[in-house]
């Protein structure tokens, strides 16, 4: 099944995707709800992202190679931080590079969100508390990344997570693929299986430090082929599975904010 | 004016505290609301965290004094990160060492709580948008810090994030001090004009990178003298115009955390 978001004559609902047409639900697909039998088009409504997170948690380094093209050691255990859920767009939305004279670059990433509160829960029994799978491009100001030594900044600005199209139910998470293209070119393309912890056995850490709640965004890492972004860009990231989350870029008009001059 | 959050027959409801009496709020103190003239005594109800953030914005490296004391450079910009929510506890709730074995260090803090929905605010109007100021103590297990490099895992484990008493208004937050007590002994004594970047220059950053929504809370950094924590302390962390906030110390129950063994 593959969950969208979508709003319509300014009122914003979750709906069930089937080909070009939306079974709309009636209420939260995180609580009790309805999927109507009746459809909308596809073409009709304004797609959104998927889901609106309450907290947004990201593995750094989880694959080998893309350690290895940063030239960072592997961590010993899964690397966590948060960043801002303020970052999140939908598809077709524009990535505005708040410093482009900065080295931004795009990371196609699986996207986990978590269906059911989960804390301290085994990476055995961990996938089911998985609602669904989605695409996030976790876009990263390298500068910026490189002077905080802190990740929160460099990957909260505003428009830096795109996350898309849909939440896929029934994905076998560490039997896929990630790639990413932009205008195009392919630039990314990584099997979820070389991922160094997968995604049951990252459900269970970060449960263990902290409560994981429906809705809540969990992005795994992602594979070699990192590279700039520019203004005229269109990236795409595509997951088997899940399907297609394609942002143009642009540079975003002078807004003051700190630390683009350098 | 002083408000509180507490918990009555189940109920969680905000309050403003006169004195040893509580006057109830009808509503959020970030919304419309009344407050009732009518008073129950303080001592009848169950103190909470008198917020539950939806993000934890926190700033390292604030306070010179304390750069040096940890032996890093002055950041030139403010150095933001994000922390979990979950992590939120209330005064006189216990703070759980959930790696007995590692150094987890007090860090008390002015903790600024957010109004109005800030983004890309100046400077200078930066603090119409404070709905007031209360204590944390920004506990962090000092072994993950330096293992991560991020800080969000140190800093995010249930209980290490205690609040309150209370949410004061018409403080002047340059103008304080944030003091600190481990078994009534003196451990840290800062003056918030110490501060590197000062509360109105921090929200005016933030809120350039991410906006920020009422009940956000932006903790600004601690001044020098961080010391070990053990179970069996008692630690408050005391701000002038705010209160005490008291909580003490336990090992937590083996409940099976990563990174807990080295």
């Amino acid at each position: 099944m593959k969950y969208m978001r979508y709003r319509l004559d300014g009122r914003v609902a979750y709906g069930v995707l089937d080909g070009e047409a939306v079974h709309p639900v009636e209420g939260s697909i995180f609580g009790p709800h309805e999927v109507s039998p009746q459809t909308i088009p596809l073409a009709g409504v304004e797609l959104l992202a998927p889901v609106a997170p309450g907290k947004m948690i990201a593995i750094g380094l989880n694959y080998k190679q893309h350690a290895a093209e940063v030239g960072k050691p592997l961590p010993e255990e899964p690397l966590l931080f948060l960043v801002s859920p303020t970052a999140v767009i939908g598809p077709g939305e524009t990535i505005e590079l708040q410093t482009p004279a900065h080295r931004i670059e795009h990371e196609g990433e699986l996207a986990v969100v978590i269906g059911k509160r989960a804390y301290r829960v085994d990476e055995a029994e961990a996938l089911d508390y998985v609602c669904g799978y989605t695409c996030c491009n976790d876009v990263s100001d390298r500068v910026l990344q490189r002077r905080d030594g802190q990740f929160a900044r460099a990957k909260s600005y505003p428009t830096y997570k795109p996350l898309g199209p849909v939440i896929a139910t029934g994905l076998q998470p560490d039997r896929t693929r990630v790639r990413v293209r932009v205008g195009g070119e392919l630039r990314q393309d990584g099997a979820t299986s070389d991922m160094i912890c997968g995604v049951a056995g990252l459900i269970a850490f970060v449960s263990r430090v902290m409560p994981l709640e429906p809705g809540d965004v969990l992005l795994t890492g992602t594979p070699s082929g990192v590279a700039p972004l520019v203004a005229g860009d269109t990236v795409e990231v595509e997951i088997d599975g899940i399907g297609v989350l394609a942002n143009p870029v642009a540079a975003a008009a002078a807004g003051g904010v700190p630390g683009g001059a350098a």
